[in-house]
């Protein structure tokens, strides 16, 4: 999500993975690999920020909320208001872990530690 | 959006593109192009569908808006409750259309065309 540092209301899903995460220091802490969206309602539950390292299988990424992602266009790319400790002690899951039926307490734990309540409470 | 006939609540937006959409008459019409994601908010806007015919640069594509799509396992594909002729006779907009700050007018005629209210009235 952006907020009045956007120029536009609508992005391109597509434009929006491979998108760089910055932190509040102006560091890169990732980007974004991919974004879940629900099929049940019209709501885009999450970002899914990878974090570096080995891109695999067991590959863990971190669910950012969608409302925590500002784009910041001198930056070319989102700055989240989290610490960089914040963020390596965010909790992080697979893919399937994230997207699967049982997967609803991995995106509760996501919201609570970032301090979002999920639209979806 | 999937109803019952999902598996999973949640999707990532890029098994979403590429899939293919089809009509009541088990006829496929397109494919999904991309999805639209609300930067102002956490609303999925509307899927990117494309008719086919020759990408390029001046590609016109319709709207449609995500609670209309109900993704069917067996199909492999979305199916969407409107005839070929509807489908045909649809507004068609290109991406610069759609996205920009002045493509209201065009996200709000798409939605009206199919009969679905947008979240953001």
């Amino acid at each position: 999500m952006t907020t009045q540092t956007g120029h536009t209301e609508a992005i391109a899903a597509s434009r929006v993975i491979g998108t760089s995460v910055y932190n509040t220091r102006d560091e890169k802490i990732g980007s974004i690999e991919d974004v879940m969206l629900d099929k049940l309602s019209n709501g885009i539950m999450f970002a899914v920020v990878g974090f570096g390292g080995f891109l695999g299988m067991g590959e863990k990424y971190h669910a950012v909320p969608w409302s925590a992602l500002d784009y910041v266009p001198e930056r070319g790319g989102y700055v989240v208001p989290f610490t960089e400790e914040q963020l390596k002690a965010a909790p992080a899951y697979s893919i399937s872990e994230l997207s699967g039926d049982d997967g609803e307490a991995a995106r509760d734990a996501s919201h609570n530690y970032y301090g979002v309540t999920p639209y979806w409470h």
